[in-house]
C-alpha cells in the first residue's frame, strides 16, 4: 500500500525541506517523491544534509512543469491546505484520510498523490481545484504555519500507522482477501477508478461543449468549471462513467455540427 | 491539558532541532520546552531561523544539568526510544500514549514529561530506566532513525489530536454547535443539499435530453440511467449543483429546439 502513495511537492523554496521532507518519507516506509517546479535546487548540499541516508528518495525525485503530470497517473489526489477559500471543499483530516487509504488503494491499479504547496504561499486556488479532497493538520490557532518537512512527516506518519493496523487486521484474519468493507466503496466495484489524466481530459472536454452550446462564458467563468470539477471529482468517477459522461458531450458536439 | 505537557530534549547537538522542535511543539499548541545539558548554544541563529516565529519558545526554554531535575515536578516522565534495550520497559505506540494523557493529566496537579535523547545515541539506560514507560514511533525497518524535531513534531501532534477529541466530546456532552467533522464534507458547505424530490426531477430531466440527443434509447436503455444514478447519487449533490445541471440541460434542449 505504501509504495503507491506518491509525495508532491510543489514550488518548494528550500533544498533542506526536500531533504527533511525525504528523510521523513523513508521513515515512514514511502518512496515516490515527485516535484513541481522547485524553486531551487534540489540537489543541492542542504539536501543531501537534512536527507541523512535518504538520499536514493532525493536522487530519484521525479520533477515535473506541473501538478496534473505529476499525477496524472494517479486515481486519488489530496492536497494539503490550511482552509478551504472562496469554494468549500470535501476536507478531511489527517487520520480520517489514512484510514480511507486502504480502501482508495484497494484496485490494484489505484494511486494517491498527497500534494504539499510552497513554503509561503501554500498550494494555488487551482492547484487546489485539482484535488478530489483537502487534507487540514490541525494546528494552533495562534500559530498554523506548519513547516513544510513537518507536514509531509505528521502524514506520512498517519499512512504508515493506518498501514500497520491494516497489516496486523490481515494477519488477524490469517492473510484472508480484502473484506468488502475495506473497498472503495464498501462493495467491490465493477470498474477501475478513473485516472487524474481522465479527468483532466474530461474537464477540458466539458469546457469546450459547455462554451459551445453558450452555457459558458469563459471571458466570464464566475465559478462555474470550479463547481463542476468539485462535484465530478468528490464522485470519484470511475472509467466506464469517465466513458459515458465523454460519450454525452461528443454526441452533444455532433448534434451541434449538424446544426451548422 | 496541552500546557501540562513538557518538552525535554537532552544534549542536543544541532540548534536547528532546538529551533525546528519549538516550532513544531507551538504549532500543536505545547509550550513548555525544557533542555538537559545541550551540546549547542540553543540560541544560535539556526535555532531561531528554524524555529520560525517559536522564538518565544527558545527564549523560554530552561536548561538543567539533569534529566532528573527537568521533570522533578512531573507525574508521568515518557522516553522517546527506538526499543528497550536490556531490560523490557513498559513501551506504548504514540496514539495509545496520547489517548491516555486525559486521564493522567486529570489530576489538576499532574504534569507529563516526553523526553528525547541524543541525535546520535539517543537516551542512555539510566535515563530511560528514569521513565515511566517508553515511546516507540513505529518507522521503517530499513530507515528507521527519525530527525529529533520530527520525532517532537509526531508526539505534539497525537497529544494536540488527543486534545481535540477530549474537546470536541465535553462540546458534544454540552450541546454546542456541530463540529467540522460532523458536517457532511468535513466543512461547511455553502448550499444546503438536494432535495430527494430535485434529483427525481433531474434524473427524468436528464433521460428526456439524453433520449433528445440520441444518446440514449429507452427501448434498449441498458444500464445507462443507472450508472448515471450511482454516480449521482453518491456524489450527494447540492441544491446549486442541482441547479447548473438542470441549466445544461435546459441549455442542450435550447440549442435543438433551434435546429429544427
Amino acid at each position: 500500500m505504501l509504495d503507491r502513495i506518491r509525495i508532491v511537492l510543489i514550488g518548494t523554496s528550500h533544498p533542506g525541506n526536500i531533504g527533511a521532507a525525504a528523510r521523513a518519507m523513508r521513515n515512514m516506509g514511502l518512496e515516490d517523491l515527485a516535484l513541481v517546479t522547485p524553486r531551487c535546487d534540489p540537489k543541492d548540499r542542504e539536501a543531501y544534509s537534512r536527507a541523512s541516508g535518504a538520499n536514493t528518495l532525493v536522487d530519484a525525485a521525479r520533477q515535473y512543469d506541473a501538478l496534473e503530470e505529476a499525477v496524472a497517473d494517479c486515481t486519488l489526489v489530496v492536497g494539503a491546505s490550511a482552509r478551504s477559500r472562496h469554494l468549500p471543499w470535501p476536507m478531511v483530516a489527517p487520520r480520517a484520510l489514512a484510514e480511507s487509504l486502504p480502501q482508495a488503494l484497494a484496485p490494484a491499479e489505484a494511486r494517491v498523490a498527497l500534494v504539499f504547496g510552497r513554503e509561503d504561499t501554500g498550494l494555488t486556488n487551482a492547484e487546489l481545484q485539482r484535488c478530489h479532497q483537502h487534507v487540514h493538520i490541525p494546528t494552533n490557532p495562534d500559530f498554523s504555519s506548519l513547516n513544510l518537512a513537518a507536514a509531509v512527516q505528521v502524514l506520512a506518519y498517519e499512512c504508515r500507522q493506518a498501514f500497520l493496523a491494516l497489516d496486523s487486521d490481515l494477519q488477524a484474519s490469517s492473510g484472508e482477501s480484502i473484506s468488502e468493507s475495506e473497498q472503495p466503496f464498501g462493495v467491490e466495484w465493477d470498474n477501475p477508478p478513473a485516472t487524474h489524466a481522465d479527468l483532466e481530459r474530461f474537464f477540458v472536454h466539458l469546457e469546450s461543449t459547455l462554451t459551445a452550446i453558450e452555457f459558458h462564458d469563459p471571458d466570464n467563468p464566475r465559478q462555474l468549471m470550479a463547481r463542476l470539477r468539485r462535484l465530478f471529482m468528490r464522485a470519484h468517477l470511475d472509467s466506464m462513467e469517465m466513458n459515458i459522461l465523454r460519450g454525452i458531450l461528443g454526441t452533444i458536439d455532433k448534434r451541434l455540427r449538424e446544426r451548422s
